[in-house]
Parts: C-alpha cells; sequence; structure tokens
C-alpha cells in the first residue's frame, strides 16, 4: 500500500479553497482518499444547512486524490464532471468524506465518494471523471 | 413576467455561503436566475484556479434559484442531485452564472445551468433535480 | 432477509425491453438486485460494441428493481434521473449487473449499479434517483 | 453549415441497436443531431411505458452524432458518461430528440441533448461527455 507524501497532503490543506471550507485531507493511499470538513456559519445556505456547493468541494477533492493517489508521482488529475446526490442534510459541525478509484483507465480515471455525517448517516455520494494529465 | 422579490434576494445574498464564496444573486425572475461570483485567493485548488467546489455552488444556486422563482411564494425547493460538467479552467476574477428550469413538475423541479468567464467562454454546465417543499 | 417474489420478477421479466434487450432479472431481495444480460448483434453501435443504451437500461433496472425490493409491496419506483460512466467497452456475450440501494427515504429512494464482464471487469458504473409511488 | 454525410448516417442507421429499438437519424451537422425513435410493445417496461433505457439510448446516440458531426473527418467520439433526467413517461409512438455541441475540446467533447413527444413535451434531457479518437 502506497501512500501519498506528507508534502502533498500539506500542499493540498494549504489551498485557498480548503482553508476557505475548513476541509482537511486526513490521508491518501491507494485504498482512498480520507477527508473531514468543519462546517460553520460560513457554510450554510439559506435554510441552514450546509450549501451544496460544500459538500460538492468536498466529494470532488476525495475522489480527485484517491485519482492522484493511484497515478504516477509526476501526474495530476483534473475534474472533467462530477454528479453528487444529497440525501441528509448537513448541520454545523463535523463532516467526514471518503474517495475511493472505481477504474484507473490511461487516460480517464472514474472514482466515487461518500460524505457521512459523525452519527454514520449516508449525507452524499459522489461519482466522477478525471483525466490524468503531467505537471510540468 | 414575475420577479423575485428584493427581500429573498436579500435572504439569499446574506447567506454564510454566499459571503464566504463572494456570490452574489443579480436577478431572479421567471425567465432564470443570474449571478456573478468574484473568484480569489479563496477559491483555488492545488492547481491555482477555482475550486470545482465553488463552481458547484455556483451552478446549485443558479438552478435553485431559477426554480424558487417559478414555484407559489411559500414554497422551498431543495436541491436532490446535480452533475456538473467542467469545461474550461476559471482564474481569478469575475465569473457569471445563469440557471434556468427545465420542467416544473408538481413534486419535481428540473433545472440547469452554465457558468461562463468574462470573454463569454463557458466553464461548466449543470443539470439537477429539484423537490419543492412548503416552507413552515 | 426478504426477497423479491417470483411473481414480480416474471412480471419484470416478461417486459417487452427486457425481451427487446435479452435482459433478464436473475433475483432481487434486501442487499440488491441481479441481472443479466446476453449481448448479440441486435445490441450493437457503429464500432462494434454494445451500444451505452443497452447498458443504461440493465443498470437503470438493476437499481430500480433494488428499490422495488425495499418498498412497501403495493409501491413502485420510477426512475427520475441516473448517470452512467462507461469504463470497457462490452463485446458480445454475456454482462452481469448488480443494483444496490445507497439510501432509502420516505419519498427518494438512491441507488447504484455496477455492470461487469464474465472476466470481472468493471464495464459501467451507475447512480440513480427513483421515487416511491402507490400502485393503483 | 457542413454536414455529416449520407454514407455516415446509414452506417448508423444499421447498426444493430438502432433497428433494435427502431431509432433513425434524421440529419446531422455543425448545429446539432436529429433522431426519431418509434416506441413499439418492445420498448416498454413494467408500467407499460418506454424503458428509460431505450431513451437514454435515444440521448447518447443524439449527443454523440453532434459530437461526431464536428470532430475531424477521420475521428471518431466515444461516451465516457453521460446523465439522464426523465421528465414525462414516454407512451407507444413517436418520440423525437435532438443533441447538441456545448464546448468542443481538443480531446474532451460536452454535449446535451432533449427527447420531446410529438405534442413539444420534454421527456427527457441528458449531458454527456465524449472522447474523440482516431478510427484505424
Amino acid at each position: 500500500m502506497s501512500g501519498v507524501g506528507g508534502d502533498v497532503l500539506e500542499r493540498w490543506n494549504a489551498c485557498g479553497w480548503y482553508q476557505t471550507t475548513a476541509m482537511q485531507v486526513l490521508s491518501a493511499d491507494d485504498t482512498g482518499a480520507r477527508f473531514r470538513m468543519e462546517v460553520g456559519a460560513g457554510h450554510l445556505q439559506a435554510y441552514g444547512t450546509a450549501h451544496g456547493g460544500s459538500l460538492a468541494g468536498l466529494l470532488d477533492a476525495a475522489m480527485g486524490l484517491a485519482a492522484i493517489a493511484q497515478v504516477d508521482p509526476d501526474e495530476g488529475c483534473a475534474t472533467v464532471e462530477m454528479k453528487i446526490n444529497y440525501t441528509a442534510a448537513v448541520p454545523p459541525g463535523e463532516v467526514f468524506a471518503e474517495g475511493t478509484v472505481i477504474t484507473l483507465g490511461r487516460r480517464i480515471v472514474v472514482a466515487r465518494a461518500e460524505a457521512t455525517l459523525p452519527t454514520g448517516r449516508v449525507a452524499a455520494v459522489a461519482m466522477g471523471t478525471f483525466t490524468r494529465f503531467r505537471e510540468q
């Protein structure tokens, strides 16, 4: 089992978007990527629970890093598209996510991800398509 | 053409998520909903352009408010699911979005949305499913 | 573990679409629904492998029947929407599918499904949204 | 406006899947692709209307041929993934579809399609992702 190095995790965790949405990679290896997000006042939509965009970002990231963990070290992955089903409202507090690769193609990676509340309830599920590219 | 009142727009624009992502409803009526987002350092992913989550949130909101503009005044709309294709990287600066209703059912609303760069280039397209509910 | 009765399976297997596409429910219970399809000349697209529509139909059915197996006996389920990723070409011969329910809501059921070749290779993955309704 | 030649249309219309599902390309050029399908007993699911797979196949084809009409003559397009919302039941009889390209990338094409009943009612909408490849 090869893991994604601490330097990659640090680089991802340092991103503006991760700071803005209080999202954090916990670990990533060839079994998947695990994330945590702390939902606060800044995540809320008009009905008082986390905006779908915050969960879409979380699951996109979880799938993307699961893909990164399986491609060559000098490769990156870009999201071509994703789809997400919202299955439970997410109140302020912690939410967790795990992304896994379904198929690793030479050019295309397909992944899925799930967000869960601390109670274990599934809050959202996603499936996405990523392209592999060489980083300069 | 009936528009969504200024009080609804104010309520939406005051949401935590809108503040966090510098997103704003410009107008919403039965022809659709128009949004603007100012991409800054806080939107960026590891490759230096806007994180997919910020665009997913923008298009989710544009579809949702287009739906709100067509249901009864005492109804709300919740996102059941959405899917988004990313078609161009979004650098720091403005990005615009427009959401429109495709079909308005008694219980289910289907909508689509498009994000465009100031150059007119399509940055992302989405399609989503919403349920109507009575607000208490 | 409650299974879907033989009469329901017979009714589904007798459908025009099942006959047309040589698709068959093998079993359905609260762990999921299992299908088999025999890809022949009538399934092929211009490039000589199974048309995406045949696989979309297979996975739609596998998700739908997994949902049916979990709702009340007098309820039916209708597909609101689905999304499918094609991960390997499907040549003439057998293809198998399994659908499972992700979340069972009072009005909405979310499910996923996977199609596999006899070699075990994943040919397609899907996720879908279903509404529950009372049959007259 | 460049059209897809009659030989390409003939080749597509001769496919097994097109025969099986009584589906037919009417025309394809750089404004999109137009299809017709005759829903009969062989298209029906357990509730007596067209199975989702038949509509998914129709919209997949409409998007795919709209893409083919815009790439180089020696290129083909393969469906990476698609998503479809069903908005009205389709009874036996005619159903029409139109596919259009949203963005034409060097490697990826994004398209959308809509199926309509003879009454003009929207029966299904789809969005899909296609890769371009050179035919040998």
